[in-house]
């Protein structure tokens, strides 16, 4: 081969640098893979496969690279997924780092794993037009249950309407956030999926009905701590109301993954459930995509298209 | 009949005010109890039945009432329960409202119900000397488990060693509550019977290990509390270990109490389970009593004699 890799790098003030770098040889059993598109941050990429010495990878399929910040790089199957069989032509291969990737298997797996979500329950979730929360309401509708979504703008709050949640509000201009799970749902909720942490767990904690679930999946208010926030315990309430709150990764259950994959492609294709992204483009403005992500730019998921 | 009952009520400064009240009648349907034992503030008691016109409750037996603070009272079924048949004679009937009673059965529920403690696991559990921990401990080591427990003083410490606990500390007395959960075992904890709550909490879930699970029983270090302690939000650490922390009451499970209580009676028979009281003596004395037991002073269940 005679390719050109471009190295990307962290630098000062969250700059990204390159550097190019010459490949030159393909070791039997690897591939070269090119970037398509990648997760802010998490070396998790949608790759496109250019040369191969790999039967399981043949040049021009498509896989899921947890590899190094580079253009080009040059694997062995290890760190390399093949996306799920048959990708419809018309569905962007973004959506394999998205609705049909890590964070639709999240949604699937707090659901359903965590949760135990049954149908005529009320569910809670919490940064709801996020990559996670946008695909937890709408299985949850599938399921047939109730759902109430807090987001932090108004064209979030919107978009949640149109993806079916029967309540959403926009937490940052309600009055009272206890007034606003009251009045979303007066007899309390049976399951919370829990994306933010932080005071805002608290009044939820508070509004969940006896025996409700939480599956603590994310932290997006504490991310940015340099020190632990404090509040109240929480014990007290679990105790009271006889919660059960259980925190997840969505690895935790990999034979599951090809299955449950295949189901999120199937609601994706019939439209039952829909997604949006957030596309930055340039491996460079990834840095700057990463950081509006945390103070709640986005709408779905916040994907860099190289 | 012609008896008299002294009602018992709440006065200023947490005294005992007395009252007598003549009782004349014993309708059909009902039976005279009259009271032996009773815990602390919670009205559960262990009655005999003195005069009787229900077949289910002959005169002579004993029974679990849920009633009004009185030395006598007419009872319909309704509140009362029958203790386990069989109770052997050498075996307090005190024991009704402790290891064979409440507290038992929610050592054996947290155990199998919430924690699902398994053969070879280890478990931490603190206020250690009381009338649930000391018996979660127990049981904990009948199931081939590695026990941690927690107390309040060197000489509970010494009790909990002779129960056949692993390890033994007092919290009061330890240079750090994380050096000594981390030196009685280094590689963590499966499980966490929590009855206390409040900062040592935050300590303890540090020290889980992965997937661990916490069944929150009891918030003592709170329970005095004008307004709610405060402390760092323990969702961040859930999320990381993936664990599960769930409360629980005993009263959850009332099918399955015939059948515990008769494996808890089996254990105390044969010396696996051991037992201490702390007996007080006149209802008079049960608000100092339950003083006494919020601040520490009791090893094993509290309990007034009457």
């Amino acid at each position: 081969m005679n390719h050109t890799s471009l190295k990307f790098t962290l630098a000062p003030h969250f700059r990204i640098s390159k550097l190019a770098v010459k490949l030159q040889i393909l070791p039997a059993g690897t591939c070269l893979i090119t970037l398509r598109f990648l997760m802010t941050f998490l070396s998790v990429f949608s790759c496109r496969v250019i040369q191969s010495k790999n039967e399981a990878f043949p040049v021009g399929s498509h896989v899921v690279a947890y590899c190094g910040w580079r253009s080009h790089t040059v694997c062995d199957e290890k760190g390399l997924i093949p996306i799920i069989a048959a990708w419809p032509k018309d569905i962007s291969l973004s959506l394999a780092l998205g609705t049909v990737g890590m964070p639709g298997l999240t949604a699937v797996y707090g659901l359903e794993e965590i949760l135990e979500l049954k149908q005529g329950e009320t569910l809670l979730v919490n940064a709801a037009a996020g990559a996670v929360g946008s695909v937890v309401g709408q299985i949850a509708k599938i399921k047939g249950c109730k759902v109430v979504g807090s987001a932090g703008s108004d064209a979030k709050v919107a978009y949640l309407k149109e993806l079916g949640f029967d309540v959403a509000f926009n937490y940052k201009t309600v009055d009272s956030l206890e007034e606003a799970l009251k009045t979303a749902s007066p007899e309390g909720y049976d399951c919370f999926f829990e994306n933010v942490g932080g005071p805002s767990s608290t009044v939820a904690l508070q509004q969940m009905k006896d025996f409700g679930r939480i599956a603590v999946c994310g932290n997006i208010s504490t991310y940015n701590d340099t020190a632990p926030q404090t509040g109240p315990y929480p014990q007290m309430v679990i105790l009271m109301k006889q919660l059960k709150m259980e925190g997840f990764m969505q690895n935790r259950w990999p034979h599951k993954n090809e299955e449950t994959l295949k189901r999120l492609m199937a609601w994706v294709k019939e439209g039952k459930v829909k997604c949006r992204e957030h596309v930055t483009k340039g491996f460079e403005n990834m840095p700057a995509a990463f950081m509006g992500m945390l103070q709640g730019e986005n709408i779905g998921k916040a994907i860099i298209a190289v």
